[in-house]
């Protein structure tokens, strides 16, 4: 295919992409296919001879669609949302067509110097602390990761390259993996499973920090725990908060956490993955109140921010924390402007692609209004789902409903919930996951597309409540 | 953006990735600017209110472009080649307009099964053993990393749980860190660096083992250095050989050392990032003999095999060996179809774009004897640019050109080979990268892009020889 082709391909791919999304609600949200379903449905092997593009594309519908659970359907309210819109769409387009590697600051500049400015301004428009920002002289900075599980993972090896090395300053002759065997990390019981991957990759000690009524980690119950690993000889280094459990959209009451990981000098990393852009709104950023207090913090905009997945926005108080970690540089990547930087120091990949373009689209399409005006409506259908549940006495609410994430079940057994949400995704005209809670089985209802509307929200309502009085009836008999 | 604005204005980002494309060579490869320079081009924070489309887009050439090092352009011969193509990149469309995140088999069934079968299908390319492929009820199989830095770490954690089970298997009291403390890894001292630090992040130490005058490890290099660490009491556990260095394309003998990894119980893991490619030619597919021997291979199709990055394909022979380094499944992430597998289990991020999309496109549309084709292309320029460099007796070459990279200096000191490519890279006529080969600064000339031809190669050359004909003469003076 050669650049003539593509401009007739790519033409009637943009038409593909805009057909599938504005008939999105047409498809069923969650495929009927059993596993191993493709295999048979493509050849077992490559092609020794090129085929016709007509051919590929005629397979779009024929293999891949019947597979595919379409995220951005109104009807899709399971996990978080996986942030989608036209802009991002377009700026990756052009990200593919530069092809850069940005590895290091001459391997491509502007790839470069554009993310470190684009975190710039998303730390500006969530109000992050001056120290968090790089600007032309600060210590501090952001860096866009693939994931919030590799932000996590990164800055529990930042604390325990630091730790290891303020320990060996006082005792020399002190070993790394000594010392590492004594380490130990802590999270919330409802921190989200990398959270514990981490510990497991980094080698150390992961404890759950028990948490309250709320879900939410208080400062007494840190402290309880770190003054018995204390007094047992262990070496509390690094605690992740949650802002926005996965199960519940819990927060961690980092105002108490903060002053504590400081005293205790313990890295103390924020893990914002879903909640984060809602901070962006003056109304939610007193959430993020105790950010002070943080070494690292973290949200997914590839989440709830309208940039395509993968963009987690991750900053630092001092890069040289993070940067002493990993740094190791061979004669093929060094150049002229080495002390200029790169955030390949800062993730785990060498290679990374241009995705600050994403944001700059994004940031500069929507403006920061029109961001805003995103997370709140939002915000909105959450409550309005909310109130419907509300009103319905056989159901009840199983946590507060601060932003997207309504957390419901039906009065009674887990048995019960269980059934009913077997029903529900059974049916396929919504999709929604579970959750536990205190020991129940709870029904998630995250609002994740960026079509969904309040006819789909009271749409979803009126079906779960109908799936709900079919079951009890069914019980009765 | 609505989708109607959306099919005017990819259309027009279309027609403008092709114009890039098409005249690429007009271009300056390496930009002129110096660090700091985009910031000043840019506001401070991101707008109130929306900006038109017109406004962004017109940004790119201002300040976008005078920042990008073009790596697609036929003067590009740095580093080694990012992968490049119109079907990648149509597939790319497609995959960001699914936006599905494959965490479970559940959350896109299409994009984990899809993934199974290409890497099958890649598989077969290459002709590896069958205990590689996943097929039906294969225990192996493979799986889309970003970067080989990933596959490496991920392999590399997989065997120090594999080795730290083991262990505790016949001593059930031997704690884990006690282990880890004692365990060694090993790779080339020609080896990315990229190896030395999936050690650091793992917690292992890490040794080098020395090459021969052809920059490969063999088998009684690495013989010599375990017999010594067994005597000293470590426990080696983990080798990463290369195949196709990044200094000089060099191979480590695996048909010596497979063996003795197999005999000594030490996993081997291959990481053959850029030489990959080349083994779907059998003339090449020799390279890669000792496979068997392996427990597990990468390499980037994203590099030489026209898939855009990311696309690090990675196989093991026992997918439990990985899954059970890593798993932790809470409820929000089980599904009916939990036994179907998925490959978030077998990398560090939890959440995956769509990438398989990519290789489907481009092994169809190419074809297999498309690929090979555009294998032997490159390596006929660098055999072409190798005769170039031998018939001028100034130069000289320094490493077997075995395929598209060709590793040549100026016969003399260093200094003058140094001042040689700074004078290179400043013409910025074309843009090279040195490395260190035997203590000695050498020249690498990498054949990068698809649009390379044989008068690209001639010119760069005419223009090497002439900038080395201009210092020579002033030393002469």
């Amino acid at each position: 295919m050669d650049a003539a082709e593509f401009r007739r391909r790519g033409k009637e791919m943009v038409d593909y992409v805009a057909d599938y999304l504005e008939n999105i609600e047409k498809r069923q949200v969650y495929p009927d296919v059993e596993p191993g379903y493709l295999r048979s449905l493509i050849p077992e092997e490559a092609p020794l001879e090129a085929e016709s593009y007509e051919d590929v594309v005629k397979d779009i519908e024929r293999v891949i669609m019947p597979g595919v659970t379409h995220w951005h359907s109104p009807y899709f309210y399971a996990y978080f949302p996986t942030a989608h819109s036209f802009p991002a769409m377009l700026a990756d387009m052009l990200c593919g067509a530069i092809g850069c590697i940005g590895f290091s600051w001459a391997a491509s500049p502007a790839c470069t110097e554009l993310e470190t400015v684009m975190l710039d301004w998303l730390g500006k428009m969530l109000k992050l602390p001056e120290d968090f920002l790089a600007g032309t002289e600060g210590s501090g900075g952001g860096v866009i990761q693939g994931t919030a599980s590799e932000a996590t993972l990164i800055a529990l090896l930042a604390a325990r390259s630091k730790i290891v090395k303020l320990i060996q300053t006082d005792h020399p002759d002190r070993s790394e993996t000594d010392i590492i065997s004594k380490l130990v990390a802590y999270s919330s019981d409802q921190a989200h499973s990398s959270v514990e991957r981490a510990g497991l990759i980094g080698g150390v000690r992961m404890k759950k920090i028990p948490t309250d009524s709320k879900f939410s980690v208080r400062g007494a119950a840190l402290q309880k725990v770190l003054e018995e690993d204390r007094a047992a000889g262990l070496i509390p280094f690094f605690f992740c908060a949650t802002l926005g459990t996965t199960p519940s959209c819990a927060f961690d009451c980092i105002t108490e956490l903060g002053p504590i990981c400081n005293a205790e000098k313990i890295w103390m990393h924020i893990d914002a993955a879903y909640a984060g852009s809602a901070f962006i709104c003056p109304e939610f950023r007193p959430l993020l109140n105790g950010i002070e207090f943080a070494d690292s913090f973290n949200f997914n905009p590839h989440k709830w921010l309208l940039v395509n997945f993968d963009c987690s926005a991750m900053w630092v108080k001092k890069r040289s924390d993070i940067i002493g970690a990993f740094k190791i540089e061979p004669l093929y990547l060094k150049h002229d402007h080495q002390e200029s930087g790169n955030q390949s120091h800062w993730q785990i990949p060498l290679g990374r692609r241009f995705r600050s373009l994403k944001m700059w689209f994004v940031f500069r399409m929507y403006g920061l209004k029109g961001l805003q005006a995103y997370i709140r409506k939002h915000v909105g259908l959450a409550k309005e789902f909310e109130s419907l549940v509300k009103a319905d006495q056989r159901f009840e609410i199983s946590a507060d409903v601060v932003l997207g994430l309504v957390c419901f079940r039906l009065k009674g057994s887990n048995e019960l919930n269980e059934i009913l949400l077997k029903r529900i995704n059974s049916a396929r005209k919504i999709h929604l996951v579970p959750c536990q809670l205190a020991g129940k089985f709870v029904l998630r209802f995250a609002v994740c597309a960026r079509t969904t509307e309040s006819r789909h929200v009271r749409e979803a309502w009126s079906h779960i409540s109908h799936l709900a009085s079919e079951l009890l009836q069914e019980l009765r008999h």
